[in-house]
Order: structure tokens, then C-alpha cells, then sequence
């Protein structure tokens, strides 16, 4: 359309690319739930965009480059609800732990729901791409971290070493909240996810 | 060798059904953790026993049926294990309950090491043969709730219901001694064991 490509063809791309970008990844996001990701193919994913893999290839340069950047945006996700659940204001320190474990339950509970080859996915990525994976637990801890310094602060928890409870947090809430143990959960209801935050948050007592 | 095989016949079966059920197992269980609970055959088992399939499936009438007595051997080992850290004579219930969480860590820990296919042998029982692991789940729950008990009795611990709070304990440790889990410990190494188990131990304070 224009007299000049060199002007024009850079403008396009940048406009494009995002949304050619978005669109490969929410296709890859739904083949790896459905179909799973080890029977997934950089060419299936291609061919329901009716692009050529060489064009995808332009974007991610492997299948594995495609899942992290899949479990990235996941974990984005999660991490947003998290922190605006640890954030809240007005709230006591008890609460905004509470709300903020409650709400990391309900997105893995609900977010893999009837998706069993989802673990595929977790799994490529807890082998293949463990620094994204550590990247999201490491913040997930950071978060806790936060709460239990204020809790401290205000005299409602006691925490000797606030990082190293915050891991201990996350460890112990890890039924509640690992996508490959959460699918388990209505074959062993207990403890409860209220059971268990009643047990960590005695565990903080001043 | 008898002039009366009716005799002998059922001495004999007697005598070796049992060791050939164990020959068939531990040459199961070898193969589940070195090739694959999902690559091994029934057929693959018999022929390194130089037997037919036939014969093993007078012992067992599915692969499914060879891993659940896997599982419930290997179980069974584990569960002596922790009831001789928990029943140990003349330790406090703190210590018993330290010891018998460092055992199944312990356990966990070496017993699959380097057999990253032992995971489909163990995801195959979690998910065929959920019974077997949810009684092994529920043994593990009733030694703890068995500690918890002696030491609300002694004053070293305050539970309100020790069945809920065994159930959590157990949630808390995940981390440190379900199979699929220990196996990424080198990779996140925080928590250790010690401070998980005294992050625990301060939820049981009266």
C-alpha cells in the first residue's frame, strides 16, 4: 500500500507481532490442555493459526521457548490476584495470608479443572524450564515475606527469620496449591484448605 | 520324584508360590524404576524370568495388579520404618514425631534417587490404584495422630483434634516425602527439612 516498505514494514511488524505473539501463545496454551504438550507439535500449533511453522519459529524458537512463555503469562496471572490479595488495605496481617492462600487454592483449583493432560505441561516445565518455575515460587515467596513482616510489625505473628517462614508457608500450603496435587484433592479431603491455614497460622503465634 | 503327585503337587505349589509372587515383584519393581512402569509389559517381566506370561498371570491378572503389590511392599517397608521412630522408647513426643518426619524424608529421598521414571510407576498408582496409596496415606496419619496424642497427654503439645492436626502435619511435609516432590528438592532447597519440621512443631505448642 505504500510507496516505501522500508517505512512501512518496521510500523506493521510492531503492530503485529504482539498480537501474532498473543495469538500463538493462547492456540499452544489450549493444545497443551487439551491434546497435551508432549503429543503438540510447533506445526499443529502453526496449522491452526494457518500460518507456517517458519513463522512461528520467528517467535519462539522451540516448543519448550513457547511453554515458558505460556507458564510466564500463568504465573503473571496468579501472581497479580496474589498480590492484590496481599495488598488489600484496611486488612490485618492474618487476613491478607488468608485470603492470599485461599486465593492461590482457588486459581489452581479452578484454572486445571478437567484438564488431566495439563500435567504434561507443569511437568516440561518444572524439568525443562525450572528457572521460570523457581522465578514464580521465589515471588510467590517474596509476597508471604511481605505479610509476615507486617504481621511482626504490628505484633500479631512472630516469625525469627520472615524469609525462611515464608518457604515454610509455601511448603506447607503445597497441597493446596501444586497443580500436579491439587487434581488428588477430592480423593483425600483432608486437611481442609481452612484446616490447614488454621495450622499455619497457629504456627505464627506471637 | 513321588509315585503320588497329588501329594506332592500341592506341597510343591505351596512351597514356591510365594517366591515365585517375589521374583515376579522385584523383577517388576527393577523394571518400573529402570525402564518405566509405561514402557514395561507383562511379557518383558516373564521373559526375564524365564517363564511364560502365562504363569505370571497366575500370580497377577494385570500389570495393574503387579504395581499395586509393588506399591503396597514398598509401603509396607516404609510404614515398619516409621512406626520404630514413632513407637522409639524413652523420647519425648517431640522427638518421636522429629525423627519419624526425618525417616520418611530419609526414605523418600534415597529410595527413588536416580530412577527419574519411577514417577510413572508412581503416577500410575495414584491414579489406578488410588486405594492402595490412600491407606498407606491413612497408616502414616494414625502413627502421627498416635504421637500427637501421647504428647497432649504429657503437656508437650496442644492439639484441639489430633486426627485434623495429624492430617496437616502430613500436608506440611508433602514437600519433603512425596516421591514426585523430593525429587526437585536440589533444585529449591529451601525449606530444609529441619526448619520445615520446627515450623511444624511450633503449630503443636500449647
Amino acid at each position: 500500500m505504500s510507496s516505501d516498505p522500508q517505512i512501512l514494514e518496521p510500523e506493521l511488524s510492531e503492530e503485529s507481532a504482539p498480537t501474532t505473539r498473543c495469538r500463538i501463545l493462547a492456540v499452544a496454551e489450549r493444545s497443551f490442555r487439551e491434546i497435551g504438550y508432549q503429543k503438540t507439535t510447533v506445526a499443529d500449533i502453526a496449522k491452526t493459526l494457518k500460518m507456517s511453522p517458519a513463522n512461528v519459529y520467528r517467535f519462539f524458537d522451540s516448543k519448550k521457548a513457547i511453554n515458558e512463555a505460556v507458564v510466564e503469562r500463568v504465573t503473571g496471572e496468579i501472581e497479580a490476584l496474589l498480590m492484590k490479595m496481599a495488598d488489600a488495605p484496611g486488612l490485618s496481617a492474618e487476613a491478607r495470608l488468608r485470603n492470599s492462600i485461599a486465593a492461590l487454592h482457588r486459581d489452581t483449583s479452578g484454572r486445571w479443572n478437567g484438564y488431566p493432560r495439563i500435567h504434561e505441561m507443569i511437568e516440561a516445565a518444572m524439568g525443562e524450564s525450572w528457572e521460570v518455575c523457581r522465578h514464580h515460587v521465589d515471588r510467590i515467596a517474596a509476597v508471604f515475606e511481605r505479610i509476615l513482616r507486617d504481621g511482626v510489625g504490628t505484633g500479631e505473628f512472630a516469625a525469627a527469620d520472615p524469609a525462611v517462614t515464608a518457604r515454610c508457608i509455601q511448603a506447607a500450603i503445597v497441597r493446596h496449591t501444586h497443580p500436579l496435587l491439587v487434581s488428588q484433592l477430592p480423593q483425600m479431603p483432608e486437611p481442609s484448605l481452612d484446616q490447614m491455614i488454621d495450622f499455619v497460622l497457629r504456627s505464627l503465634r506471637p
